[in-house]
């Protein structure tokens, strides 16, 4: 039963990590959330990505619903859906991760709060009490809901 | 020089997603943070998968550093590092995502304040002024730093 909750589980997160977790997608919603790019050159100009990679990926977005492709002239443009912007937590999560143990050289890209330039941080509390709570103040619970 | 910026921090970023990226890699490190879970033969019974995957997963995490193995009689465990620890927030927000997009009956399960037994929320906030942000009031700034 509770390998059933686990495997259930594994459906809904997992599916995030089909669709971000190839190299390259998580770079191609993150340059449509912080740079506002929508058209296929651009996208292929900035990652320097091979154009049949990040055309499957783009089509995998569209697909998914991640992103909405919108005809244009002269060119389409992939414009991301809600769904697609609510990566947002998981692209910065994954970057400071990788930021405190992948980057050597520093970070090379810092996430800034637009108005006052603050850096941005990610908390996690509880909603009930509003303690900030650290790793091991974390407990998972089966629903039994989604098996 | 803004494009080997992205590349840069593209491999900053997409090493945490080759090591959480790949199916069940995610639920291995939230079995051991979640459920204390150390030994092959515990991942193996509450997850369900292949054993020769599972082998495959845990070694790779061995060698990246998430995990370290120890020496045990009659088995081996496998114990989270400070650095494999330090993916909370990513799960977590995986998690998020999924629920929220990816799970029509509901999410399978729930995040809890050990303490109060408060649902877990993440917010992504300013360090300078305090505000919580939504997703327009981030923006991302190369630093010119691993490039």
């Amino acid at each position: 039963m509770l390998g059933r909750t686990y495997e259930s589980q594994n459906c809904s997160a997992a599916r995030a990590l089909e669709l971000v977790g190839e190299r390259w997608s998580l770079l191609i919603v993150r340059d449509a959330l912080f740079r506002g790019t929508t058209r296929f050159s651009d996208f292929q100009r900035t990652l320097g990505l091979a154009r049949n990679i990040l055309a499957a990926r783009l089509d995998r977005f569209v697909e998914a619903g991640l992103m909405e492709r919108r005809a244009g002239s002269p060119h389409h443009e992939y414009v991301l859906t809600d769904k697609g912007r609510d990566l947002q937590p998981v692209i910065i999560a994954l970057t400071h991760w990788g930021d405190r143990w992948a980057a050597p050289d520093g970070p090379p890209i810092l996430y800034r709060h637009a108005d006052c330039g603050g850096s941005v941080q990610q908390q996690t509390v509880c909603g009930r009490c509003g303690a900030h709570l650290a790793g091991d103040e974390v407990r998972a619970e089966p629903t039994g809901q989604g098996a």
